[in-house]
Protein backbone atom coordinates (compact mmCIF):
# COMPACT_ATOMS: atom_id res chain seq x y z
CA UNK A 1 0.00 0.00 0.00
CA UNK A 2 0.82 3.45 -0.66
CA UNK A 3 0.31 6.59 2.28
CA UNK A 4 -0.41 9.70 0.18
CA UNK A 5 0.18 12.45 3.57
CA UNK A 6 2.39 14.85 5.27
CA UNK A 7 3.22 14.58 8.73
CA UNK A 8 1.76 17.29 10.10
CA UNK A 9 -1.81 16.52 8.65
CA UNK A 10 -3.73 15.23 11.69
CA UNK A 11 -5.92 13.30 9.30
CA UNK A 12 -3.07 11.83 7.44
CA UNK A 13 -1.89 10.66 11.48
CA UNK A 14 -4.99 9.13 11.93
CA UNK A 15 -4.29 6.78 9.33
CA UNK A 16 -0.95 6.24 10.20
CA UNK A 17 -2.15 4.99 13.63
CA UNK A 18 -4.71 2.82 12.05
CA UNK A 19 -1.94 1.24 10.04
CA UNK A 20 0.16 0.61 12.98
CA UNK A 21 -2.43 -0.63 15.23
CA UNK A 22 -3.38 -3.26 12.33
CA UNK A 23 0.38 -3.80 11.58
CA UNK A 24 0.36 -3.06 8.20
CA UNK A 25 3.37 -1.62 6.42
CA UNK A 26 2.48 1.05 3.91
CA UNK A 27 5.21 3.23 1.65
CA UNK A 28 4.69 6.81 2.99
CA UNK A 29 4.71 9.54 0.08
CA UNK A 30 4.65 13.13 1.88
CA UNK A 31 3.14 16.27 -0.11
CA UNK A 32 4.36 19.20 0.90
CA UNK A 33 0.71 21.37 2.01
CA UNK A 34 2.35 24.53 2.99
CA UNK A 35 3.91 24.34 -0.85
CA UNK A 36 0.72 23.23 -2.26
CA UNK A 37 1.97 20.23 -3.97
CA UNK A 38 -1.33 18.82 -2.71
CA UNK A 39 -3.00 20.88 -5.80
CA UNK A 40 -0.65 19.18 -8.37
CA UNK A 41 -2.30 17.79 -11.04
CA UNK A 42 -1.25 14.06 -10.59
CA UNK A 43 -2.77 14.25 -7.19
CA UNK A 44 -5.78 16.18 -7.86
CA UNK A 45 -6.07 13.09 -10.30
CA UNK A 46 -6.36 10.52 -7.57
CA UNK A 47 -7.91 12.83 -4.78
CA UNK A 48 -10.25 15.68 -6.48
CA UNK A 49 -10.32 17.46 -3.00
CA UNK A 50 -6.98 18.17 -2.44
CA UNK A 51 -6.59 17.08 0.70
CA UNK A 52 -4.80 14.59 2.38
CA UNK A 53 -4.86 11.66 2.84
CA UNK A 54 -4.96 9.32 -0.05
CA UNK A 55 -4.60 5.73 0.27
CA UNK A 56 -3.81 3.11 -2.96
CA UNK A 57 -4.01 -0.55 -2.20
CA UNK A 58 -2.19 -3.05 -3.23
CA UNK A 59 -4.33 -3.82 -6.14
CA UNK A 60 -4.15 0.03 -7.27
CA UNK A 61 -7.61 0.90 -5.66
CA UNK A 62 -7.41 4.52 -4.88
CA UNK A 63 -9.36 5.31 -1.32
CA UNK A 64 -10.47 9.17 0.16
CA UNK A 65 -10.94 10.35 3.35
CA UNK A 66 -9.59 9.42 6.19
CA UNK A 67 -12.61 7.46 8.50
CA UNK A 68 -13.79 5.96 5.45
CA UNK A 69 -10.26 4.56 4.62
CA UNK A 70 -9.94 3.41 8.46
CA UNK A 71 -13.26 1.74 8.03
CA UNK A 72 -12.01 -0.34 5.59
CA UNK A 73 -8.87 -1.22 6.85
CA UNK A 74 -11.48 -2.60 10.00
CA UNK A 75 -13.21 -4.11 7.91
CA UNK A 76 -10.45 -6.31 5.90
CA UNK A 77 -8.16 -6.56 8.34
CA UNK A 78 -10.45 -6.86 11.65
CA UNK A 79 -7.86 -7.67 13.95
CA UNK A 80 -7.50 -5.39 16.48
CA UNK A 81 -11.13 -4.17 16.25
CA UNK A 82 -11.58 -0.16 15.74
CA UNK A 83 -14.98 -0.17 16.68
CA UNK A 84 -16.66 -1.80 19.36
CA UNK A 85 -18.98 -5.09 18.37
CA UNK A 86 -22.52 -3.06 19.78
CA UNK A 87 -24.27 -1.41 17.50
CA UNK A 88 -25.06 1.34 19.89
CA UNK A 89 -21.72 1.42 21.01
CA UNK A 90 -20.11 1.78 17.53
CA UNK A 91 -22.75 4.53 17.06
CA UNK A 92 -21.47 6.62 20.10
CA UNK A 93 -17.68 5.60 19.27
CA UNK A 94 -18.17 7.14 15.93
CA UNK A 95 -20.18 10.11 17.07
CA UNK A 96 -16.66 10.90 18.97
CA UNK A 97 -14.65 10.97 15.78
CA UNK A 98 -16.97 13.05 14.02
CA UNK A 99 -17.55 15.55 16.32
CA UNK A 100 -13.81 16.13 15.67
CA UNK A 101 -13.65 15.01 12.23
CA UNK A 102 -16.97 16.70 10.56
CA UNK A 103 -17.02 19.38 12.87
CA UNK A 104 -13.81 20.08 14.26
CA UNK A 105 -10.95 19.53 11.86
CA UNK A 106 -12.28 20.62 8.43
CA UNK A 107 -13.42 24.39 10.00
CA UNK A 108 -9.63 24.76 11.43
CA UNK A 109 -7.48 23.51 7.76
CA UNK A 110 -5.19 25.00 6.14
CA UNK A 111 -7.85 25.46 3.62
CA UNK A 112 -10.07 27.25 5.62
CA UNK A 113 -7.69 29.41 7.79
CA UNK A 114 -5.63 30.54 4.16
CA UNK A 115 -9.29 31.79 3.34
CA UNK A 116 -9.64 33.36 6.27
CA UNK A 117 -5.89 35.34 5.44
CA UNK A 118 -7.15 35.92 2.05
CA UNK A 119 -10.44 37.82 3.35
CA UNK A 120 -8.06 40.02 5.36
CA UNK A 121 -8.02 38.63 9.02
CA UNK A 122 -4.77 39.61 10.72
CA UNK A 123 -2.62 36.37 11.95
CA UNK A 124 -4.05 36.62 15.63
CA UNK A 125 -7.51 36.36 14.28
CA UNK A 126 -6.96 33.80 12.53
CA UNK A 127 -4.85 31.96 15.32
CA UNK A 128 -7.86 32.48 17.41
CA UNK A 129 -10.33 31.24 14.51
CA UNK A 130 -8.11 27.47 14.87
CA UNK A 131 -8.17 28.38 19.15
CA UNK A 132 -12.52 28.76 18.91
CA UNK A 133 -12.65 25.53 16.66
CA UNK A 134 -10.84 23.50 18.52
CA UNK A 135 -12.36 24.09 21.90
CA UNK A 136 -15.56 23.62 20.85
CA UNK A 137 -14.99 19.82 19.66
CA UNK A 138 -13.19 19.36 22.58
CA UNK A 139 -15.40 20.12 24.97
CA UNK A 140 -18.12 18.55 23.72
CA UNK A 141 -15.84 15.26 23.72
CA UNK A 142 -15.16 15.82 26.87
CA UNK A 143 -18.78 15.80 27.87
CA UNK A 144 -19.67 12.71 25.55
CA UNK A 145 -16.75 10.16 27.44
CA UNK A 146 -17.77 12.23 30.68
CA UNK A 147 -18.81 8.63 32.09
CA UNK A 148 -16.84 6.24 29.94
CA UNK A 149 -14.29 4.07 32.64
CA UNK A 150 -11.25 4.49 30.54
CA UNK A 151 -8.28 4.39 29.83
CA UNK A 152 -8.93 4.84 26.62
CA UNK A 153 -12.12 7.22 24.90
CA UNK A 154 -14.21 4.44 25.04
CA UNK A 155 -13.06 1.38 27.33
CA UNK A 156 -10.15 -0.48 27.49
CA UNK A 157 -8.94 -0.46 23.76
CA UNK A 158 -8.49 2.13 21.56
CA UNK A 159 -11.19 3.07 18.72
CA UNK A 160 -11.82 5.40 16.15
CA UNK A 161 -12.70 8.04 18.58
CA UNK A 162 -8.35 7.40 20.17
CA UNK A 163 -7.54 7.67 16.49
CA UNK A 164 -9.29 11.55 15.81
CA UNK A 165 -8.66 12.51 19.66
CA UNK A 166 -4.88 12.48 19.47
CA UNK A 167 -4.41 14.17 16.37
CA UNK A 168 -6.74 17.26 17.17
CA UNK A 169 -5.21 17.50 20.66
CA UNK A 170 -1.89 18.00 18.88
CA UNK A 171 -3.46 20.67 16.22
CA UNK A 172 -4.95 22.25 19.76
CA UNK A 173 -1.90 22.95 21.22
CA UNK A 174 -0.05 24.39 18.36
CA UNK A 175 -3.14 26.63 18.09
CA UNK A 176 -2.75 27.37 22.16
CA UNK A 177 -5.62 26.26 23.02
CA UNK A 178 -5.01 24.81 27.02
CA UNK A 179 -6.00 21.74 26.93
CA UNK A 180 -5.54 21.16 30.58
CA UNK A 181 -9.59 21.92 30.88
CA UNK A 182 -10.62 18.48 29.02
CA UNK A 183 -8.79 16.23 31.99
CA UNK A 184 -10.69 12.87 30.50
CA UNK A 185 -9.33 13.96 26.96
CA UNK A 186 -5.92 13.85 28.21
CA UNK A 187 -6.43 10.95 30.25
CA UNK A 188 -7.18 8.71 26.70
CA UNK A 189 -4.38 10.70 25.17
CA UNK A 190 -2.06 9.24 27.71
CA UNK A 191 -3.27 5.95 27.49
CA UNK A 192 -3.07 5.99 23.48
CA UNK A 193 0.65 7.62 23.62
CA UNK A 194 2.02 4.90 25.80
CA UNK A 195 1.19 2.67 22.75
CA UNK A 196 4.12 2.03 20.00
CA UNK A 197 1.42 2.16 17.40
CA UNK A 198 -0.03 5.71 18.59
CA UNK A 199 4.12 6.75 18.90
CA UNK A 200 5.48 6.18 16.18
CA UNK A 201 2.72 7.84 13.99
CA UNK A 202 3.45 10.93 15.78
CA UNK A 203 4.30 13.92 13.28
CA UNK A 204 7.98 14.48 14.34
CA UNK A 205 8.69 10.61 14.10
CA UNK A 206 7.68 10.69 10.45
CA UNK A 207 10.80 11.42 7.55
CA UNK A 208 9.19 14.39 6.14
CA UNK A 209 8.82 15.98 9.72
CA UNK A 210 10.54 19.78 9.91
CA UNK B 1 -37.78 6.81 18.53
CA UNK B 2 -37.66 10.58 18.61
CA UNK B 3 -35.29 12.94 16.37
CA UNK B 4 -34.55 16.41 17.46
CA UNK B 5 -34.37 18.93 14.08
CA UNK B 6 -34.60 21.29 12.16
CA UNK B 7 -36.69 21.59 9.13
CA UNK B 8 -33.82 23.04 7.46
CA UNK B 9 -31.00 21.67 8.91
CA UNK B 10 -29.09 19.68 6.11
CA UNK B 11 -28.01 17.02 8.82
CA UNK B 12 -31.10 16.33 9.96
CA UNK B 13 -32.64 16.30 6.72
CA UNK B 14 -30.22 13.41 5.79
CA UNK B 15 -31.35 11.31 8.96
CA UNK B 16 -35.16 12.09 8.21
CA UNK B 17 -34.65 10.55 4.79
CA UNK B 18 -32.96 7.14 6.19
CA UNK B 19 -35.99 7.24 8.59
CA UNK B 20 -37.99 7.16 5.67
CA UNK B 21 -35.88 4.66 3.41
CA UNK B 22 -36.12 2.24 6.76
CA UNK B 23 -39.76 2.80 7.14
CA UNK B 24 -38.98 3.46 10.35
CA UNK B 25 -41.17 6.16 12.42
CA UNK B 26 -40.11 9.55 14.39
CA UNK B 27 -41.31 11.96 16.54
CA UNK B 28 -39.68 14.93 15.41
CA UNK B 29 -39.17 17.78 17.79
CA UNK B 30 -38.03 21.00 16.09
CA UNK B 31 -35.44 23.37 17.58
CA UNK B 32 -34.93 26.39 16.27
CA UNK B 33 -31.71 27.16 15.12
CA UNK B 34 -31.81 30.62 14.01
CA UNK B 35 -33.36 31.60 17.69
CA UNK B 36 -30.73 29.55 19.64
CA UNK B 37 -32.83 26.87 20.85
CA UNK B 38 -30.03 24.13 20.05
CA UNK B 39 -28.40 26.16 23.04
CA UNK B 40 -31.11 25.19 25.62
CA UNK B 41 -29.23 23.65 28.65
CA UNK B 42 -32.22 20.80 28.45
CA UNK B 43 -30.79 20.32 24.54
CA UNK B 44 -27.04 20.99 25.39
CA UNK B 45 -27.75 18.45 28.16
CA UNK B 46 -28.50 15.39 25.94
CA UNK B 47 -25.94 16.74 22.28
CA UNK B 48 -23.44 18.86 24.90
CA UNK B 49 -22.30 20.34 20.95
CA UNK B 50 -25.62 21.94 20.29
CA UNK B 51 -26.14 20.40 17.05
CA UNK B 52 -29.11 18.76 15.24
CA UNK B 53 -30.00 16.12 14.97
CA UNK B 54 -29.76 14.05 18.01
CA UNK B 55 -31.99 10.82 17.83
CA UNK B 56 -33.38 8.99 21.22
CA UNK B 57 -33.96 5.62 20.56
CA UNK B 58 -37.13 3.53 22.54
CA UNK B 59 -34.60 2.58 24.71
CA UNK B 60 -33.71 6.25 25.66
CA UNK B 61 -30.57 6.00 23.90
CA UNK B 62 -29.67 9.21 22.68
CA UNK B 63 -27.52 9.02 19.42
CA UNK B 64 -25.91 12.34 17.64
CA UNK B 65 -24.02 12.90 14.62
CA UNK B 66 -26.05 12.41 11.46
CA UNK B 67 -23.18 9.82 9.87
CA UNK B 68 -22.94 7.71 12.80
CA UNK B 69 -27.08 7.35 13.58
CA UNK B 70 -27.43 6.15 9.86
CA UNK B 71 -25.16 3.99 10.16
CA UNK B 72 -26.13 2.24 13.37
CA UNK B 73 -29.80 2.70 11.88
CA UNK B 74 -27.94 0.55 8.85
CA UNK B 75 -26.61 -1.72 11.53
CA UNK B 76 -30.18 -2.55 13.45
CA UNK B 77 -32.11 -1.97 10.54
CA UNK B 78 -30.60 -3.89 7.59
CA UNK B 79 -33.09 -3.79 5.21
CA UNK B 80 -32.67 -1.61 2.77
CA UNK B 81 -28.95 -1.56 2.77
CA UNK B 82 -27.61 2.34 3.01
CA UNK B 83 -24.17 0.93 2.66
CA UNK B 84 -22.93 -1.38 -0.61
CA UNK B 85 -21.74 -5.41 0.60
CA UNK B 86 -18.48 -5.12 -1.10
CA UNK B 87 -15.74 -3.53 1.31
CA UNK B 88 -14.02 -1.23 -1.76
CA UNK B 89 -17.47 -0.02 -2.45
CA UNK B 90 -18.50 0.77 0.99
CA UNK B 91 -15.56 2.74 1.60
CA UNK B 92 -15.85 4.92 -1.68
CA UNK B 93 -19.58 5.98 -0.28
CA UNK B 94 -18.44 6.46 2.54
CA UNK B 95 -15.78 9.40 0.91
CA UNK B 96 -18.12 10.73 -1.12
CA UNK B 97 -20.44 11.18 2.22
CA UNK B 98 -17.88 12.31 4.06
CA UNK B 99 -16.16 15.10 1.75
CA UNK B 100 -19.79 16.72 1.91
CA UNK B 101 -20.03 15.84 5.49
CA UNK B 102 -16.99 16.37 6.82
CA UNK B 103 -15.11 19.05 4.60
CA UNK B 104 -18.15 21.03 3.33
CA UNK B 105 -21.31 21.15 5.76
CA UNK B 106 -19.59 22.29 8.74
CA UNK B 107 -17.70 24.78 6.96
CA UNK B 108 -20.71 26.76 5.65
CA UNK B 109 -23.30 26.02 8.81
CA UNK B 110 -24.70 28.40 11.07
CA UNK B 111 -21.97 28.06 13.67
CA UNK B 112 -19.08 29.12 11.23
CA UNK B 113 -20.92 31.83 9.15
CA UNK B 114 -22.36 33.22 12.43
CA UNK B 115 -18.67 33.91 13.63
CA UNK B 116 -17.45 35.13 10.48
CA UNK B 117 -20.42 38.43 10.73
CA UNK B 118 -18.82 38.31 14.80
CA UNK B 119 -15.46 39.06 12.77
CA UNK B 120 -17.01 42.27 10.81
CA UNK B 121 -17.18 40.60 7.24
CA UNK B 122 -19.97 41.88 5.71
CA UNK B 123 -23.10 39.59 4.46
CA UNK B 124 -22.08 39.32 1.22
CA UNK B 125 -18.83 37.99 1.83
CA UNK B 126 -20.40 35.41 4.54
CA UNK B 127 -22.49 34.60 2.10
CA UNK B 128 -19.56 33.61 -0.75
CA UNK B 129 -17.74 31.75 2.12
CA UNK B 130 -20.82 29.64 1.91
CA UNK B 131 -21.02 29.35 -1.49
CA UNK B 132 -17.37 27.73 -2.34
CA UNK B 133 -17.30 25.68 0.45
CA UNK B 134 -20.53 24.26 -1.46
CA UNK B 135 -18.47 24.97 -4.70
CA UNK B 136 -15.73 23.08 -3.66
CA UNK B 137 -17.41 20.28 -1.92
CA UNK B 138 -19.67 19.59 -4.74
CA UNK B 139 -17.13 19.98 -7.48
CA UNK B 140 -15.11 17.23 -5.81
CA UNK B 141 -18.12 15.06 -5.36
CA UNK B 142 -18.49 15.27 -9.27
CA UNK B 143 -15.44 14.10 -10.24
CA UNK B 144 -15.90 11.37 -7.83
CA UNK B 145 -18.79 9.66 -9.18
CA UNK B 146 -17.38 10.41 -12.95
CA UNK B 147 -17.44 7.12 -13.72
CA UNK B 148 -20.43 5.57 -12.05
CA UNK B 149 -23.54 4.50 -14.33
CA UNK B 150 -26.20 5.91 -11.76
CA UNK B 151 -28.84 6.31 -11.65
CA UNK B 152 -28.06 7.28 -7.86
CA UNK B 153 -24.48 8.26 -7.22
CA UNK B 154 -23.39 4.79 -6.48
CA UNK B 155 -25.80 2.25 -8.56
CA UNK B 156 -29.06 1.50 -8.92
CA UNK B 157 -30.32 1.62 -5.07
CA UNK B 158 -29.45 4.85 -2.35
CA UNK B 159 -27.00 5.20 -0.87
CA UNK B 160 -25.81 7.72 2.53
CA UNK B 161 -23.72 9.34 -0.53
CA UNK B 162 -27.28 9.85 -1.86
CA UNK B 163 -28.59 10.91 1.93
CA UNK B 164 -25.75 13.70 1.83
CA UNK B 165 -26.10 14.70 -1.94
CA UNK B 166 -29.77 16.51 -2.05
CA UNK B 167 -29.52 18.09 1.58
CA UNK B 168 -26.14 19.62 0.52
CA UNK B 169 -27.77 20.47 -3.22
CA UNK B 170 -30.18 22.68 -1.43
CA UNK B 171 -27.97 24.26 1.03
CA UNK B 172 -25.55 25.31 -2.40
CA UNK B 173 -28.67 26.63 -3.67
CA UNK B 174 -29.66 28.84 -0.81
CA UNK B 175 -26.36 30.31 -1.35
CA UNK B 176 -26.67 31.14 -4.57
CA UNK B 177 -24.28 28.44 -6.21
CA UNK B 178 -24.61 27.70 -10.01
CA UNK B 179 -25.59 24.01 -9.60
CA UNK B 180 -25.55 23.44 -13.56
CA UNK B 181 -21.99 22.91 -13.09
CA UNK B 182 -21.96 19.61 -11.55
CA UNK B 183 -24.24 17.54 -14.16
CA UNK B 184 -23.99 13.53 -12.21
CA UNK B 185 -24.57 15.44 -9.23
CA UNK B 186 -27.68 16.33 -10.80
CA UNK B 187 -29.05 13.23 -12.39
CA UNK B 188 -28.42 11.14 -8.55
CA UNK B 189 -30.58 13.95 -7.18
CA UNK B 190 -33.37 13.90 -9.61
CA UNK B 191 -33.04 9.97 -9.07
CA UNK B 192 -33.36 10.32 -5.84
CA UNK B 193 -36.15 13.10 -5.55
CA UNK B 194 -38.25 10.29 -7.17
CA UNK B 195 -38.32 8.31 -4.36
CA UNK B 196 -41.24 9.13 -1.87
CA UNK B 197 -38.83 8.80 1.10
CA UNK B 198 -36.30 11.57 -0.17
CA UNK B 199 -39.68 14.09 -0.91
CA UNK B 200 -41.03 13.39 2.07
CA UNK B 201 -37.95 14.77 4.33
CA UNK B 202 -37.84 17.95 2.32
CA UNK B 203 -37.15 21.01 4.06
CA UNK B 204 -40.65 22.61 3.17
CA UNK B 205 -42.51 19.24 3.73
CA UNK B 206 -41.65 19.29 7.55
CA UNK B 207 -44.09 20.62 10.03
CA UNK B 208 -41.62 23.59 11.40
CA UNK B 209 -41.29 24.65 7.78
CA UNK B 210 -41.10 28.63 7.18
Amino acid sequence: MKLHGYFRSSASYRVRIALNLKGLGAEHLAHHLRKGEQCAPAYLAINPQGLVPTLESDQGAILTQSLAIIEWLDEIHPEPPLLPKDPLRRAKVRAFAMALACDTHPVQNLKVLARLRQLGLPEEQVTEWAAWANREGLAACETLIANEAGPFCFGAAPTIADLCLVPQLANARRFGVDVAAYPKLLKAEAAAKAVKAFADAAPDRQPDAE
